[in-house]
C-alpha cells in the first residue's frame, strides 16, 4: 500500500482502509493501492501542519516564492509522467488538454502565486499614518484543499488554484486527494516534497492524504488548528462539509455546482445561429462536459432561428463521438439526473442514455423544455447534470424569458449572445440586469469554459454556486485573500511591525492604501505617533 | 401603538405582541409600546427591499451619496433629542458620551461613507486590459442590519457602522432595532425616511421593524431575499442566527463576543504600574463596561509590581461608583457569569455583587486566577462577564503566560504593555507572536476601548470573536466590502460595463487595478479586444 506524505516524510500512517484509482476506460482497478486514512493520521498531519505554519510566519516571502518557483520548474520536468498518469486515470485526452493547456496553466498560476508573494500585494495593506493604525491580510493558518474530480492538474489539491494562492499566502496545506487520481496527485507530491526541501521551507508545508472517512473529512474542516478549507466539488458532500465547518466557526470555501445559462438573444441566432451552434458544441463536449463552467441550461426565444440552433446542435452532438467520462460515480449521477429532468417532463432531443461497452460512456445529450414547463418547477429543472448533456429551455417572449432568469440559482458564469450590431439591445439590457446579480461572471458573445488565470477573473458566485459570493476560487491575488485574516496593528511601533506595514516599501513594488492613496512609495518619515 | 417603517410608510403592520422600553436608572417602563412584528411584516419589508434594491441598482452614485449626507445633516439637527432619547434608553451619560463622543462618531461615519460611495475605489475594481476581464464588488442585496445594545447611535441598527456602510455599498437596509432602544432607533428612522424623500430614493431604501420572534429572526436572515446580515450582539442569539443564515447559504457578519486579553510585561509594570493601572480603571469602566472591545481579561507575570497594579485597580474600583447597566438582561448576564468565574475558582478582590435600589447597578468587579488554576479550564475562565468587571490572570513566569495565551479563543482585540526603553523587548516578541493570530486588533501599550473609524482599522477577528477574520465591521471603506458580490464581465463591450469598469474613471479619483497597477487613471484606449 502507498505511503502518505505526513509530517515531511513519506510514511505509512495508519489506514482503515484500502482503494484502488479506476481506469475510466476499461472500468478496471488501475495503479498500486491507496489508504483511506484514520483520525491518527489527520490529526498527525494537523500537529505537522500547525508546526509548519509556525516556521512559515517566521520565513521570508522569498523562500516561499523560490519554492513554488522550483515545484513549478520540477512540475515541467516531470510532466510527461504526470499528464501521462493523469491521463490514464481520468481518460481526459493527453494532448491537448493535459499536456499542453492543463499542465501549462497549472505551473504558469503556481508561478503567479509566487510572483504575488514577493510583490506582496495581495495583503492589502492599509496604512494610518496620523493614528499610526495599520492593518493587512497575515496568512489564515493550515489550508485543508480538497479538490475536484474534473482537473486533476489545475485544481489538484497538490498543485492547483487553491494549493498555490495558499502557500503563496503563507499558509502550510493538508492536501485530501481526490480518489479519482491519486497517482497524480502523489506525482505532484513527490516534486513538492522535493522542492520543499531544496529550498530549506518546513517539510510538511505540504502534505498529503488520499482519501478519509465521510466523518473524519467532516471533523477535520471543524478542526481548531485548520485556519481555513478550500473544497471543489459535488454539491451534496460540500454542504455537508460546510455544515461541519460553518458550526465551528471555520472559514470554507466552496464551489458547488453551476449549470452555467447562457442566452441566445433573437437577434444573435438570426445572425449567426449555427456559428453559436458550433461554439456551444465545442463548450458543452469540451472535457466530455465535464467543466464546473459548463453550459448546462440554454435559453432561447422561439422562433425559426431557434428551431436551427437547436437542429444544428442535435446533428453536431450525434456526429460528436462522446469522450470518456472520468468515472462510475459521474456516469450514474450524469444518467440519474437526465433521468430526473426527462421525468420532470424534458423532452430527449439526442442522448440520454448509457452507452455499451467497457468504461464509462454517455451519449452526448441534448433535452428540451418549454418555459411554461420549467416555470412549474424551476428548481427541478435546474438540476446539474454534470457530463455532456444540456438543457434548452424555449421561451414564448422575452417577458417569459425574463421570468426563467428569475428563477435562476446562483451560477458562476451566464452567458449572454447578442445581435453584434445592436439589435438585441434593449433586450440585452433587461437580461443582463436580471442575470447579473445570479452570476459571479457575465460573459458576452462567449462560451462559460475558458477560465482565465488573471487578477480580475471570477471564478465564484452566489450561492449554491459557491459558499460565500465575495471571493474567487480563480486569479491571483484575489483567490489569495481567501486564506487571510485580517490583522491590524494599532500603536505599534516600527521594529516590531511586519515588514509589510514598516514605513518602507519592503520591496519597493508593493502596492499599499497609505492614507486613502494607493502607492508604491514608502510611508514618509513622520513625528512619532502622539 | 407605535408604527412601523415598512415600503416607505409609517405603518400599524401586524403585530404579535408588543413591548415597550425600560428606564436602566428606575427599572421602570419607559416611552410608548412598540411592536413585536409578524412575520407578515418581515415578508413586507423583504418585497419592498428587493424593490428598492432594483431602483438602487439603476440609481446614480451620486444620489446615494446626497441621501447620505443630507441624513447626516438631519441627525444633527436632532442631535439634542437624540441623544436625550438614548440616554433615557440606555443611561449612558449623555456628555460627554452620546452627544459629544457617539453622536459626531455617528455622522462622521455616514459622511465617510458617502464619501467612499462617491469615489467609488471601495469596490476594489480591477481590470485586465489585454483580455478585457473586469470585475468589482456590486451590491450584494438588501442587507439585514442587527444592532447591539450598547452603542445605540453608532452601531444603532438605522444609523451606525453597518447601516452607513450597507447603504454606501448599493444595499437597501432592513433595520431591527435593539430591543432596549427602540424610541432612539425611531428618531433615526424618521430623519432617514425624510432624508430618502428629500433626494428622492426609493422610500423602502431604509425601513424598520422593532422586534420579531426568535423563529422568525431565523427565517429572515435566511430568506433568499436577503443579500446579507450584520449583527452584533450576544454569542447565544448571533450563532443562532448563524446557523440558520448557513444553512441557506446567505452570507452573515457576525460581532459575538470577546473578553480583549491585556498583557502587562514585567518592565511594563516596574517602569509604570499605577498609570498603566489608571488607563485600565478608565477603559475598563467606561460605558460601565459594556463595551464589545472591554478589557475583560488581564495577564501578568507575579511580582510586587503586578501585586502593586492589582492593588491600585481594586483601589479604584472601590472608589469609582459603578455606571447603570444597560438593561436587567446585561445586569442579570454579568451577575451569572461573575459567579460562574468564581464558582471556577477566581478570587473575588472587589465587587461581584449587585447593588441595591431601583435600577440596573453592580459593583465594579476585579477577579483573579491563578494561571495553574486558568490552564485546568481555559473555556470557563473565558466566559465574558459584560460589563463593568474583568478577570486577572497571574502568571508565574512567562512561559506559562505562553500557555495561557495558546488557550485564548479568537478575540476582536489583544494589548500588550512593555518598557518603553525595551526591556522586555524578548518576552514581547513571544507574547506577540503568540496572540497575534488570535486577535483582529494587536495594540501596544493602548487600552482597547477606542475605535478609530479609519480605513486602517480591524473591528473583527477571529471565530468566536466575529464569524469570519477576514473582515472589519468598522472602518470604511473595508466595511462595505462586505457587503459586496464579486461581480466579473468577461468581453462585455464598453456601453455594456458598469461605470466603475469601463475605461473612463468615472469621478477621476477612483482608484482601480489596471493590469497590476493600482491608478486613477482612464484605462488607455485599446485595440478591440480579439
Amino acid at each position: 500500500m502507498q505511503p502518505v506524505l505526513l509530517a515531511g516524510r513519506w510514511q505509512q500512517g495508519q489506514a482503515v482502509g484500502v482503494f484502488r484509482a479506476t481506469c475510466p476506460q476499461t472500468g478496471e482497478p488501475l495503479g498500486p493501492e491507496y489508504p483511506v486514512s484514520s483520525w491518527e493520521d489527520c490529526h498527525q498531519a494537523l500537529e505537522a501542519a500547525q508546526e509548519a505554519f509556525v516556521q512559515l510566519r517566521r520565513t521570508s516571502r522569498e523562500q516561499i516564492a523560490r519554492f513554488l518557483f522550483r515545484y513549478a520548474e520540477r512540475i515541467e520536468a516531470r510532466s510527461q509522467q504526470i499528464a501521462q498518469t493523469a491521463h490514464q486515470e481520468t481518460a481526459l485526452p493527453l494532448k491537448p488538454r493535459l499536456l499542453e493547456v492543463e499542465l501549462p496553466r497549472t505551473v504558469n498560476q503556481i508561478r503567479q502565486a509566487a510572483q504575488a508573494a514577493q510583490e506582496r500585494s495581495w495583503c492589502r495593506a492599509t496604512i494610518d499614518t496620523k493614528l499610526n493604525i495599520r492593518s493587512y491580510l497575515a496568512a489564515v493558518g493550515p489550508v485543508v484543499v480538497m479538490g475536484p474530480n474534473n482537473f486533476p492538474l489545475a485544481f489538484g489539491s497538490a498543485s492547483g488554484g487553491d494549493f498555490a494562492a495558499a502557500v503563496a499566502a503563507g499558509c502550510p496545506v493538508l492536501a485530501k486527494a481526490h480518489t479519482s487520481h491519486p497517482t497524480t496527485t502523489r506525482l505532484f507530491a513527490e516534486e513538492a516534497l522535493q522542492a520543499l526541501q531544496e529550498v530549506g521551507l518546513h517539510p510538511a508545508t505540504v502534505q498529503l492524504l488520499y482519501r478519509v472517512s465521510h466523518e473524519d473529512g467532516k471533523r477535520l474542516v471543524a478542526d481548531p488548528r485548520v485556519g481555513a478549507t478550500a473544497y471543489t466539488g459535488s454539491r451534496r458532500s460540500g454542504l455537508e462539509l460546510k455544515a461541519a465547518a460553518d458550526a465551528a466557526g471555520r472559514p470554507i470555501f466552496l464551489e458547488l455546482s453551476s449549470i452555467n445559462p447562457v442566452v441566445l438573444l433573437p437577434g444573435a441566432l438570426r445572425q449567426r445561429a449555427d456559428q453559436i451552434a458550433q461554439q456551444f458544441v465545442g463548450s458543452c463536449l469540451l472535457g466530455c462536459g465535464q467543466f464546473c463552467t459548463n453550459p448546462g441550461l440554454v435559453l432561447v426565444i422561439d422562433g425559426p432561428e431557434a428551431q436551427q440552433f437547436i437542429q444544428t446542435v442535435v446533428e453536431q452532438f450525434r456526429q460528436t463521438p462522446p469522450g470518456t467520462l472520468l468515472s462510475e460515480g459521474v456516469l450514474e449521477n450524469l444518467h440519474r439526473n437526465v433521468q430526473k429532468l426527462v421525468q420532470a417532463g424534458a423532452e430527449v432531443l439526442c442522448g440520454a442514455e448509457r452507452l455499451p461497452g467497457p468504461g464509462f460512456h454517455f451519449a452526448n445529450t441534448l433535452l428540451r423544455v418549454q418555459a411554461e414547463q420549467f416555470l412549474q418547477a424551476p428548481q427541478t429543472f435546474q438540476t446539474e447534470a454534470f457530463g455532456n448533456s444540456s438543457l434548452v429551455v424555449v421561451c414564448q417572449d422575452l417577458e417569459q424569458l425574463l421570468r426563467v432568469i428569475g428563477t435562476l440559482e446562483g451560477n458562476l458564469t451566464g452567458s449572454i449572445y447578442a445581435h453584434t450590431q445592436g439589435e438585441d439591445e434593449s433586450a440585452y439590457a433587461e437580461v443582463a440586469f436580471a442575470l447579473r446579480p445570479r452570476v459571479g461572471r457575465l460573459l458576452n458573445d462567449k462560451m462559460p469554459t475558458g477560465v482565465a488565470v488573471t487578477a480580475a477573473m471570477n471564478h465564484g458566485g452566489p450561492f449554491p454556486a459557491t459558499g460565500h459570493p465575495h471571493f474567487t476560487s480563480v486569479g491571483i491575488p484575489a483567490a489569495m485573500t481567501r486564506f487571510g485574516m485580517l490583522q491590524c496593528f494599532d500603536n505599534v511601533p516600527q521594529h516590531r511591525l511586519p515588514e509589510e506595514l514598516r514605513d518602507k516599501n519592503p520591496t519597493g513594488r508593493m502596492w499599499r492604501l497609505i492614507d486613502g492613496r494607493w502607492t508604491q512609495e514608502d510611508v514618509k518619515p513622520q513625528p512619532e505617533a502622539v
